[in-house]
């Protein structure tokens, strides 16, 4: 099965990789475990029931069950989350092999749930958004009972470099311009909605929206635009990401 | 003293704070406890010697001798750095007691000492600078082997924040604009350069930069523009960096 998913992302997202990069990415298969991958972005009991309520509106219209893999339809798909990347990536990205055993993902690095990051992003195809839903928990804060701008920032570039994957293939954010109009107040839930607003060569521009779950406060504005790279790392990062997700639906 | 530092605070940064305000924060002041600050932009082990030997090179044109407390004269002032707010913020702002009690400002949430954010700020009033060192830890991965773009965002929208503070007075920020040039790698040490651009009314803005330690290469370029505002929570934030900070040096 390895070898099949090898396969299928020779063609990733349209864009022929060279044998080279191929042969890296099988071996660096090799190493995946999939059963020490945990999909962060599952509910857990630190989530509150308003997160519950959203995440189950959308996980009853996704095209997968997330829970038993069994085939539904629906226009979302719910996108799992590790915490980690396979650690492929050496000769002198990382400044040393003890950094490159203990990196984790900025989002997912603390163990405890509910006190940073607990989100879930879901991704429409066809109409080409990205909804996130966002819990900041109490290691988030900025001024006093609210959320550090970084921290929205994060979450910002996360889910617009999410869907700019998606849409266009591997990229990075070139640019964040983000406008705060009020503050988001710790332990709320709030929706990231992100919309493609166009494709120009390599460059693909999102819009961002972080609003209340009633969508009557909007909390912040952005635009973000992330470009296609063609260097090896970007690659086999997004690769990864769909490898593991096909490992872990099998 | 506690008296002496609230009447300071009544003509803080030039404005006039009612009354009422005085109050609250007076009665605010009852729960510090100097003892439990600990400033965490002080040296550790974990710092590699490329962020000592800078550390060194400003700290040594302070205007204070950050151990020992002594005057010396110097264009530089070494900002501390706690990781949280007093909780004086009730009524509405927090979403529960249980959040308000174990809150900790984004930057500083981690105990490990290496693990996200080391870094240690350094402000020049007469030039209107900041510069800030920075070595981002393993937890702060974005890209395989390289920091986050939210954590990036994170440092900047702190820096810029504080330099609009001590310019300006109780600022939030209102907008970052932010140029990802190149990854920077984690474990490594940059810089990031703050300085004002224009005052315009309540706005601030300030341009940002962030470098290699040589400056040679230049990995982030940013502007942010924070507003001041005249609400209570705010203006009590920045008062008791400043009242901490008054504390601390006695």
């Amino acid at each position: 099965m390895l070898a099949h998913i090898a396969r299928r992302i020779g063609h990733f997202h349209g864009h022929q990789i060279s044998s080279a990069i191929l042969r890296r990415m099988r071996a660096s298969l090799k190493t995946i475990n999939p059963i020490s991958l945990q999909d962060f972005s599952q509910p857990n009991p630190s989530w509150s029931p308003e997160m519950r309520k959203f995440y189950d509106h959308y996980n009853a219209q996704c095209d997968t069950d997330t829970e038993t893999y069994e085939n539904k339809t629906g226009p979302w798909r719910k996108l799992p989350s590790y915490n980690r990347s396979i650690k492929h990536a050496t000769g002198g990205i990382y400044i040393s092999k003890l950094i490159q055993a203990k990196a984790r993902l900025f989002t997912r690095s603390v163990n405890e749930q509910g006190a940073t990051f607990e989100y879930v992003a879901f991704f429409n195809k066809e109409e080409k958004i990205c909804i996130c839903l966002f819990q900041p928990g109490h290691l988030l804060e900025g001024a006093p009972g609210h959320v550090h701008g970084g921290a929205i920032a994060t979450m910002i570039d996360t889910v617009t470099g999410t869907l700019a994957g998606y849409l266009s293939g591997p990229s990075v954010t070139a640019n964040l311009n983000i406008n705060y109009r009020s503050p988001v107040p710790l332990g709320s839930v709030v929706i990231i909605h992100c919309a493609l607003d166009r494709i120009e060569g390599r460059k693909t521009f999102i819009t961002c929206k972080v609003t209340s779950t009633d969508e009557s406060k909007v909390y912040t504005e952005a635009t973000a635009d992330a470009s296609i790279r063609y260097v090896l790392y970007y690659k086999i990062t997004v690769a990864h990401s769909h490898l593991i997700s096909a490992i872990q639906s099998k």
